[in-house]
C-alpha cells in the first residue's frame, strides 16, 4: 500500500529517454491508461526535467513510469517530485533508478522484472536444448569438414536426456528456468546460499553448494545478481571442478565470470561457454574469448527485445491500473529484495 | 493384436548392426528382458544371418527388435524367419526395413517413433526460440563488427512475444512440437492435406492451406513426410509468398525443401534458414548454401543421440514386454498409416 493515507489523484507521467518510450510503448497502451477515469495521464510524451512547461507537469506526477535510460531518482530531481508516490519501472532491474533519497521518501516501487523474465528464460532453456546437442560444435564442424560428424566420439555426453542441468542462483529468471526445465528429461540442482530451509523445500529441486553443482552438473546455467559478493563466482577454482564436456551458460551479469580463467579452460578444449553477457559489454578485439574453442558469445539479447517490450508496456500499464484503482502495485519491490536484485 | 491365434512362446532376437546395438541397448535394457518369465531372449548380441549358428536362432524368432541399419526385410530374409510375428524397431522409421512382402506376412509392428520424436520437438522448439531472437545473426554480427548490434533495426521483426509459427504437417513430431509451443506466447497455424474435418478440430490449432501459412507465419516449421508428393513442397513459389524475416526451419527431410530456389531466396537477404537436413545429406564444398546469408546448417542431429539412444531402448523394450504379456504392442503401425509416414 502507498505510505501515505490521502488518495490519489492517479496524475501519471512518463520519465524516461524518447528513444525508450517508443520502443517499449503503443498507442494500444496509451489509450488503455486514458480508459481509467481514475488516472490522468499528465502527457502522451515522456516528461522532460530540462523543459519548463514539463516541471510544472512533473511536480504534478504521483505516479512515474520510468524505464531503461531513465535518470536517476537523486535528491535534485526528487525536489522536482513533491507530488512522487510511486514509480513503475518498465524494464527489469530497477539499479539504475533507485537511490537512498527515493527509498527514504518510502515510495511506492514496481518493476516489470517478471515480464523481462520470460524471455530471458525461454532463451536460457533453448540455449541448455541446443548446447546439450553440440549443436554450435556440430554446425561449426560440419562447415569446417564437410563431411559426417560424429559428436558422440567428441564428447563426453551428447542429448538432454537425464543429463544434470545446475542453476546458480534462484533469482526470478532462475525460478523460472526451473519451472520450464520441468518439460525436459533433465535432473536440476540449485545453488543460492540466500535460501533459507523453508524457500529451499519450497523450490522443489535439490539445493547444493554451489561446489557441488560445479562438479555434477553437465549444464551450469547462471542467475545470480551481480553483486561485490558475486563477482567472479565463476573463478578459477570453480572451473576446475567441472567435469569436461559441461557448458557453462552465462545470461545474467558478465562480472559473475573471471574471463581470464575461463578462456584458459575453454582452451583445453573440454569445455563449453555460451555468453549472453560479458564484461566489459562488447569484448574489445584483443579478448581471448573470441578465438578460444567451443564459445558462442551473443550481444545480450536473452532480455526482452522487439515484439517482447510489448510485455514490458502491458505489465507496466497494469501495475499502474492497479495502483490507481486499489491503491498498491500487483507485485510491489520490497527494500529487502533490492538488495538482492540484479 | 497378433493375426495369429497361438499364443506366443516369446522368443526375442535383435536384427540390427552391432554398431547400432551398442549405442542404443545397455546392459539394463537387455536385464530388464531377461527378468520376464514370459520371453526368451535368444541371445545377448544381435542375430547374423550370415552365420549358421545364428540361423538356427533367426529360425525360431518370434520377435524381432531391429533399429538404424537392419536389412530390409524381404522375402529371401523371411524364408529365414517363419515363426516371425512380430517386430518392434528401436529407431523412428521403419522405411528402411518394411517391405510388401513384410506387409503380406501380416506381422506386427511397432517402432520408437513415439520416442524419437522428443528430441526433434525439443531442438525444433529451442531453434524457433532462438531464431525468433535473431541469435546466430546476431552472434555473428557481434564477431563481425565488435560493436553493439541492433537486431531491431535489422529485422521487421525480433522476438518471439505474438509471432506466428506455421507447423507443415501435423505429424508424430508436428503434434509434438505444437504441443510444446504453448508453453510460449505465439500463435499456431497448422498446414496438412491429410487431415480431416475431425481432426482438424481435434488439433486444436487453425488449420490452413499451405500457402497461407507461409504468407502468415513468421517461423515455418517442417515435420511433413518425404513421399513423392511432398517433394520440393517448400519451392520457388512457396518461397514467393514468405515475408521479409521469416525463418524456414526444417528438421524433416532435405527432399521436401527445393534448395536452389532457396539459395536464391536467402541471397536477398531477407530470409533465414535452418536446415538440419539437407539432400543430400552431406551438402557438396560447392553447395551455395555454404555462404547464403542467415543460414545455419546442422548435420541431422535433431534426433535421438547419445543419451537420447536410451529413450529409444527404453520404448523398445517396453513394447516387447507388452507384447508378450498381452499378445499386442501398445502402439501397433497400421499399413495406413505407413504410407503417411516418414
Amino acid at each position: 500500500m502507498l505510505q501515505s493515507e490521502s488518495a490519489l489523484r492517479g496524475t501519471v507521467g512518463f520519465l524516461m529517454p524518447e528513444g525508450t518510450f517508443e520502443r517499449v510503448f503503443s498507442e494500444l497502451d496509451l489509450a488503455r491508461l486514458r480508459s481509467e477515469s481514475r488516472l490522468h495521464l499528465l502527457s502522451d510524451r515522456p516528461l522532460r526535467p530540462e523543459r519548463v512547461d514539463d516541471r510544472a507537469l512533473l511536480a504534478e506526477a504521483e505516479v512515474l513510469v520510468t524505464g531503461w535510460g531513465s535518470p536517476a531518482l537523486d535528491e535534485p530531481l526528487l525536489r522536482m517530485l513533491p507530488s512522487l508516490r510511486a514509480v513503475a519501472h518498465s524494464a527489469g532491474s530497477v539499479r539504475g533508478i533507485v537511490t537512498d533519497a527515493l527509498l527514504d521518501r518510502h515510495v511506492s516501487l514496481t518493476s516489470s522484472a517478471a515480464a523481462n523474465a520470460v524471455p530471458v528464460a525461454e532463451f536460457t532453456v533453448a540455449m541448455i536444448v541446443l548446447a546439450a546437442k553440440r549443436t554450435f560444435w556440430a554446425a561449426e564442424t560440419l562447415r569446417s569438414s564437410n563431411a559426417p560428424v560424429d559428436a558422440e566420439r567428441a564428447w563426453p555426453t551428447v542429448g538432454s536426456h537425464g543429463i544434470t542441468v545446475g542453476v546458480v542462483g534462484a533469482s526470478r529468471i532462475g525460478r523460472l528456468v526451473i519451472e520450464r526445465l520441468a518439460s525436459l528429461d533433465v535432473r536440476v540442482l540449485v545453488a543460492d546460499p540466500t535460501l533459507d530451509h523453508e524457500q529451499q523445500l519450497a523450490i522443489g529441486v535439490p539445493c547444493v553448494p554451489l561446489e557441488e553443482l560445479a562438479a555434477r552438473s553437465d549444464i551450469v546455467t547462471l542467475h545470480a545478481p551481480a553483486l561485490p559478493s558475486t563477482r567472479h563466482l565463476v573463478d578459477r577454482g570453480l572451473l576446475r571442478l567441472m567435469r569436461p564436456g559441461t557448458t557453462v551458460i552465462n545470461t545474467a551479469r558478465g562480472d559473475l565470470v573471471d574471463h581470464e580463467a575461463l578462456a584458459d579452460r575453454l582452451e583445453r578444449g573440454d569445455l563449453v561457454a555460451i555468453l549472453d553477457v560479458t564484461s566489459p559489454e562488447i569484448l574489445p578485439s584483443t579478448s581471448r574469448l573470441w578465438s578460444t574453442p567451443n564459445t558462442v558469445i551473443t550481444p545480450h539479447i536473452a532480455g526482452s527485445a522487439g515484439n517482447e517490450l510489448g510485455r514490458l508496456a502491458t505489465n507496466t500499464v497494469d501495475e499502474v491500473l492497479h495502483l490507481v484503482r486499489t491503491g498498491a502495485f500487483r507485485r510491489p519491490i520490497t527494500i529487502a529484495a533490492l538488495a538482492l536484485q540484479a
